[in-house]
């Protein structure tokens, strides 16, 4: 029901996964009659391996979060999590508000040992040689510890290898400079954790304009500053977009330019709006949760549903559970759990 | 003696600026040899407005900050912001270490009654119109507390009438969300301190992305997120310019694109891309100060020395102190000062 569409989009890229994949079975969560209504016609191929379960409750975009745990219990959102939690499902994708989705996530499948706090992580496509930069935190927290960033820094690295096959993925702490001495203490603290951390191909700090370079495939950030990075490009790229349109009456030439130059924007603010982004996964949880965006129409859909099954397959919860058990047994410390 | 270039550039930008104003005087601080071999056959005119204190000792650009106190007070860079200590002049320009500009003025010029801490400002050409935003900090401190917030606010409100003339420039708070509970707490108290003061304009949060917008006038953040916030802008547009050049192969038409795009692109980098920015000024010391970017060139370096004799003419620091004074009458506290 997520998502400015709901069952429009999601039904839709539902039934594209299913052909796509003859192991796969979904479950489809909300207004029964509004899915339905999107199936009309459907090959029983795939009908067969699609299972509904009704509620009538949504949670809506501009919802509290907090409101979720007290009055949605009920929702598409929160049933979908539960059969996560219950062992019904091995993931959830959902295009609905973010932050009660986190918190359902937070509530419900509760965090993987050794890690403190889930982080959602984002990728960015990059200088121009077609692949993607990972940079996470982008929003479920603000403020983090330097262990927090280290834990993203490993849950970051494993997503890189896992979802985009990069073989010991370069990770980068993002600073305002690159020397040692540069930086907020945590940052500082953060470099020395990740740099003794053996199972980490550690690169330094990069800064905001390095995101966009070859320097490191995970870029790790505190939540705050993640968000506010990926909103700050997209918002750029909006403003070049706006530009080439401003030139198009100035003469033929630049008409030419803006008309040419408006796909490949469109194209690439897609990919960079943080509003947009898609497959976006909730990292750190028991259990896989991927966030597609609010706006995603069901191509984007089926990318989100895409990632969910990648993460299903290599089980980016164990991995991330071994990595954390592993840097446990070296460093010789207990590590933070959360609840 | 300052930037990449030096007295290269810095010497025809000062012969520029004396004589575009008549009632100009500059002092050049440096190495007196390589300055005189700019000035050959220069009108006398102009260099009878022209004074050189010789020192052969420059901060160089990958010097620590902190050995500029203790080995470089015969600097140039040490020099010049003492001039402006002394009243010898009205304005420093640099080109130079930003860090150590910072640190010299901090140490001799102090902070403004009211005032905890500098901010460095810098704007960012926006939403197609020929405007442009204010942001600050951009990189002076790291942390923030609501208080210093709230003086970033009035400094770059101040600074946004004087430079850019705007009556009553809207002041934002760059967040994670519009929301009155986004945000961490000293941003949230900060929202409180910037809505209770009657001489601001403020007009609540903005985004990453909405900085590009006509949103605000003056965007309000710490230097960690500012800094972030501007270098991440110019990474965005050097990609963008790289995607239309790796574009130019590809066809007759996109080879076009790629051509009539580049100089717009090129332009737009160089007004945000913060290691290039111009003219951002140090605001809130009892002195002024303006740092030219270290690739400026000639008429980039001159366009920081205007910028710094418009805030001479507008008495900038004075108009900071009396609004600061103002605000302590009305909230009726004792503001903090610095040493």
């Amino acid at each position: 029901m997520g998502g400015d569409f709901g069952p429009s989009v999601t039904v839709p890229a539902a039934l594209s996964a299913l052909a796509a994949h003859d192991d796969l079975t979904l479950i489809l969560l909300g207004d029964q009659a509004q899915i339905d209504a999107q199936l009309s016609g459907v090959d029983s191929s795939l009908s067969q391996r699609l299972e509904i379960i009704h509620t009538s409750v949504c949670v809506e975009n501009d919802s509290k979060p907090e409101s979720v745990l007290r009055k949605s219990k009920e929702s598409s959102m929160f049933l979908a999590v539960n059969l996560v939690h219950e062992g019904r499902a091995d993931a959830c994708v959902s295009a609905g508000n973010t932050g009660a989705l986190l918190l359902a996530g937070r509530h419900l499948l509760k965090t993987l040992p050794g890690i403190s706090k889930p982080a959602i992580i984002a990728s960015v496509p990059l200088h121009a040689m077609g692949r993607s930069t990972y940079i996470l935190d982008v929003g479920a927290n603000l403020c983090s510890s330097a262990r927090e960033l280290l834990e993203f820094a490993i849950m970051g690295s494993i997503q890189a290898s896992v979802v985009s096959g990069i073989c010991k993925p370069r990770v980068a702490l993002l600073n305002v400079g690159h020397e040692e001495h540069k930086g907020t203490a945590i940052i500082r603290e953060a470099a020395q954790l990740l740099q003794q951390t053996e199972s980490l191909n550690y690169v330094g700090f990069v800064e905001g304009n390095e995101i966009f370079t070859d320097k490191a495939d995970v870029v790790v950030c505190d939540g705050f500053s993640g968000n506010i990075t990926i909103k700050t490009s997209a918002g750029v790229v909006k403003v070049i977009e706006q530009m080439l349109k401003q030139s198009v009456s100035s003469s033929f030439f630049s008409r030419l330019l803006g008309l040419l130059a408006s796909p490949l924007l469109r194209q690439l603010r897609a990919q960079i709006d943080p509003a947009q982004f898609n497959g976006a996964s909730v990292l750190g949880l028991q259990g896989i949760i991927v966030k597609s965006h609010g706006h995603a129409h069901s191509t984007a859909f089926f990318f989100a549903i895409e990632q969910a099954l990648k993460e299903v397959i290599d089980c980016v919860p164990s991995l991330i559970t071994r990595r954390m058990e592993a840097l446990q047994l070296t460093h010789g410390e207990v590590l933070a759990t959360q609840d």
